[in-house]
Parts: structure tokens; C-alpha cells; sequence
């Protein structure tokens, strides 16, 4: 057998356990994983503290709020930069709509995304430390938008440990 | 003395001793009250569950974040109306700025007002059993300002208890 046929098996191997992976977490009731980084819906984030709002605009146009666990919410009152292993947020997106009830305001519409990062400095020491998921209706975006997380983050945030948001005062 | 006069001195007298007890609100480091409803900014609400974003175009031009105690969480999340006693609503308001970091997104700049709703059906029973509360860095704002909520709230919002905000999903 050539060593291009090998490697094709043992690529196909791979994938197919993977798959597998990804069907028996769901069969089991277990939290739907991301790709890369295997990154879950943490529990009871509905519940955390807000860290900032924010809008993003067309084609998006979408309201946001970022918020936080308890070890990223004290990261970011004491200025700890890097933060702490341990710390997570999570980005609820909505699309923007008009308000019927008062002309000015723009309100939540339907959700769009949910957006976790996971600080873990050993799981995810090959990206700054920051592990990636990106949820549509509970399920997770494909592995292909998730190459994206690391490189934009990486490029575009200044001096604040990979994370675009600050907390709001 | 005139009837006139008496009235007068009557008034007086109630604005002096409210102003005192506005004074010594402050010297024994109590909360400040709103003005007509005698509102305080309730502890802890920086930590409550976020209830939706919004958007407030120009001229105010803000970010806004409606967050809510467990009660009133709870009366969301079950389609409770009218809200129950014991329900408060925060809404926290920054001035929207461009992200320097990410092009499309807007995200909090200054801190302007945090404005607060209270349920207590027996207390506010002749503005719709609620009471209002709005505050710059800490402080109430004026009477007349304080004499606007009731009546836009129960011009403006369709059914749904003088709350504007619904639960984003």
C-alpha cells in the first residue's frame, strides 16, 4: 500500500471517529462540542454579569451583550491582564430591530449567534490561551469559521489579553 | 395673615424639610431617593440577569442594557403579567462610540444614566403600581424629570405592564 493510501486511511480513521465523537455527545444529552477547540455552552451563562453591550453594523446589524463568570467579571474590576485561567465569556447576539412602542430605540430580534471564549493557558497554548466556540441554535458553527476566531482576535485587539471587550462602568 | 401667606409659608416648609431629609440622606450615607417616588439604586444590580439591549439613536445616542432581580427574571421567564411586588428593573445607559479596534462595532463610552422601576402595587397604586427612579453618577435627577416616566410608559407600551423591555431570548 503507498504511503498517500495510508495517510488517506488514517485521515478517513480520524474523521470518522470524530464524527462519531460529535454524534455520541448528542446521543447522550451531552453539551455540543466546538470544532478545533472543543469549546461547550457553558452552564447557567444566561445568568451572568454583564461586561459590555455593544452594536455591530450592517450586513450584521446586531445588538450584543458580552457577559462574564465570576473568575472574568473579578479579572476585569481588579485590570488582571492576562486573565486568569478559568475565565469566560460569552457574546448573546441578537438581530437589531425598530422598537413599534418608542421611535428612537432599537431593540432585540431574533438570536443570531452566542460566542464563548474559555481562557485555559495549557489546552489552548497555541492560540493566546483562549479556546473558541461559536454557537447558532445551540449547535456549533463549522470548523471553518472557527479557523477565523484566533487570527482576528490576535490581529485586531489592542494590549487586552486577545479579548475586544471592556466592562462597562 | 393672608390665606395666601400661610399656604405659602406651608410650602416653604415642606420643600425645607425635604431638602433636609435629602441632606441627611446623604450625611448618614443612605441612598439617595428619586424625587416624587423615593426610588434608591438597588444593591447589587450590576450583577442581575441581563434582560435585552438596546439602541438609542442620536440625539441621545446610546447603548443600553436592561438587567432585572429574580423576581422580576422570574415573571419574564413564566410570562407573568402584571409584574408581581417585588419586581425591579435597571436599565444602564452609555453614551455608543465607535470600536478603534473593530470596525463595524460600537461599543460603551461614558456612563450617562441608570434608570430604575419598581414594583409595589400598594406604594405606586396611582402610577400603575410602579416607581421610578433616574439617576446620574449616583445622583437623582430633578422632579420634573421624575414627573415624565409614568406618563410616557403608560402612553407608549402595548400590554405589557408600562415595561417596554421584553425578554431577549
Amino acid at each position: 500500500m503507498s504511503q498517500a493510501c495510508v495517510a488517506l486511511i488514517a485521515v478517513t480513521g480520524v474523521a470518522v471517529a470524530m464524527g462519531s465523537m460529535a454524534f455520541a455527545a448528542q446521543a447522550n444529552n451531552q453539551a455540543p462540542v466546538s470544532p478545533i477547540y472543543g469549546v461547550t455552552l457553558p452552564q447557567g451563562y444566561r445568568e451572568w454579569t454583564v461586561i459590555a453591550p455593544a452594536q455591530e453594523a450592517a450586513p450584521l446589524d446586531e445588538l450584543r451583550v458580552v457577559v462574564g463568570n465570576a473568575v472574568a467579571v473579578k479579572a476585569y474590576r481588579d485590570g488582571t491582564l492576562p486573565f486568569p485561567d478559568g475565565a469566560v465569556l460569552v457574546k448573546l447576539a441578537w438581530k437589531r430591530v425598530p422598537s413599534s412602542e418608542f421611535a428612537p430605540a432599537s431593540i432585540p430580534g431574533a438570536a443570531t449567534t452566542v460566542q464563548v471564549m474559555v481562557k485555559d493557558s495549557h489546552r489552548y497554548a497555541s492560540t493566546g490561551g483562549w479556546g473558541f466556540g461559536r454557537f447558532i441554535n445551540g449547535t456549533p458553527a463549522d470548523e471553518a469559521q472557527h479557523r477565523t476566531c484566533h487570527a482576528c482576535h490576535q490581529s485586531a485587539v489592542k494590549d487586552h489579553d486577545l479579548v475586544f471587550t471592556r466592562y462597562a462602568p
